[in-house]
């Protein structure tokens, strides 16, 4: 099966998540300065979650970029990944309008370490069907920052209960070093 | 005419329909895992919801691998299927929102039920287009499973009105014997 | 310039603006049959334009098939038809809630009257990059079913503030008329 | 890397971003001309955005249809420039909803500002990967537009405090500015 449409339908609802938490940025009845502060906290996590989606945009990309059979468990594992993501919206809101308190810092982090699990099965899923000896089981790799971050992820749900700010530093973390597009995705492309 | 713009057309609706759903669980003002517990019913039915239309695309998608020729009547039956799905958010969050009690759970049938028949016509549309003894007619066969879930939500809505809980089950149940994916079509493809 | 992104771009808004219209279908806090009666002139508007988006969608389809060539002007008469297109929910919201009332079903009017001599501008920027003697030019023919429902539209407005009702069934009698699909463009195809 | 993806990703979340502008157009609980008074400067305000989104689209199309590679820091470059289009409804909203108050107007401005500057990165982005004595060198040439939009941007900015009346009038005259497409890039497309 070709690997248009799981592409274009995985576009279309990455684009709507990555949209829809704008929705959530309610204009304020004031118009002074002053009415915008309140936000500050859902802004910031609006821009946390923007990175996070946008950088499982580009992994997926990449990732499928060197595909080339879809079956259907590989159509199931991406509905996995796609469910999870599109809890983001939901997540974001909560922690942000409850200015980072325990339980929705954590919950933020549960989904994250979802998602990224859902992630992995979508790799392993993809790699069933090419074969351990593929060009993706080569551009995966041990996936090392794939498992260090779900261990992120962990570890800062569990410090919500003690300090949530220490959480969010993390979650803010890992994404910065998501920002690194996958090199090595792209060295086994260029080769 | 091509089939590439109606099968991006639909997944777009299709992705629009599966993501507007979260719109739908709202953020409670609480902060605490308490205040999370009455989103529970309409959490679960987003789930169903959300196999439930992951199964129409995915299902979609094999439909659309055997087909070569569009016409009129194939752009109308699979309108005609958009405008059900559209409605499945309406009655998810009917549903989710009172509980599962009996008119609720019975809508939520009759949308399953019209969007099933309404896939069934979209079969036929293209049937009618490809000729009987086309691949198609061999991928569809007698589609058992297609007609057996009709029935069910028939059943299930009549049930709505005595016990909705089992009616759920067996909304649930339908679902999860089609999150298995078409292997009759994927057998015609590999051969 | 292709006609690919155009086509996507021009999807995905259609696809949009047909699914959002479910958004104001807001879920009754009750659970009974009659809780549901309330929202009949909104669920009957939403079919209205449910139709109405997907005639565009299907004559936009069968336009661009037909044409080669792209330039500023025509993305520019594209944005301008969006832009119409994108008015529907709206006007759809304010008709379906006012019971239709005489300034709402002239509005919804004002509105298709726009969308259709926009779509008109459209046919008309095609035609000047593709010449009078083409393909596109021999599809679209006078096209006596556009400017025919120009007019319908004109004195259904005028009418509204009269008999609101009879200019309702203008509007779904048009619906019902543009159902058929454009057998002009689809001869020319076939030839 | 190919382009298909991200031209699909960026045309869905310009697609949904332009469309869901238009829910911010709440339909009027009365039923008369005047009930819909109070929307004219949201409605104003949705015209003007919807023009600079879709200068955003048409520009973009014209900049990806000269250019062949795509590496990551394009892709990072596209999403920052998508983050900042992403605002543009919520300071719609802010600016139409306190009828062109000094702040939200000199917000707006300063949305407007940082998505043409982050436009212009993701030129220079695509630059980078394409050589200076590329095709897409020679189309975007010294880019006198975009530099001078941005002074006006800056300018109606600190006006906001004074006139935001004239502020408006800036924007909406660089507006009608870019509707003339890039003739730039479409005689380099011709040559």
């Amino acid at each position: 099966m070709g690997k248009t449409r799981i592409e274009a339908f995985s576009d279309g609802v990455v684009a709507i998540i990555i949209t829809i938490m704008v929705l959530e940025l309610r204009a304020p009845h004031g118009s002074e300065l002053d009415d915008l502060l309140p936000l500050a906290p859902t802004f910031l996590t609006y821009i946390l979650s923007f990175i996070y989606v946008g950088v499982y945009w580009n992994n997926h990309h990449h990732l499928f970029h060197v595909v080339q059979r879809i079956g259907g468990s590989v159509l199931w594992a991406n509905l996995h990944l796609l469910f999870w993501l599109s809890l983001v919206p939901f997540v974001t809101r909560w922690m942000g309008e409850n200015h980072f308190t325990p339980w929705p810092t954590a919950l933020y982090g549960v989904v994250l370490a979802m998602a990224a699990i859902a992630y992995y099965l979508l790799t392993r899923a993809l790699l069933a069907q090419h074969g351990e000896n593929a060009k993706l089981a080569a551009a995966l790799g041990r996936d090392v920052k794939g498992k260090l971050s779900v261990v992120a992820y962990l570890f800062a749900i569990a410090l919500s209960f003690v300090l949530p700010a220490v959480s969010l530093a993390i979650y803010a973390i890992v994404a910065l070093v998501w920002l690194i597009p996958d090199r090595r995705i792209e060295h086994v492309i260029e080769r």
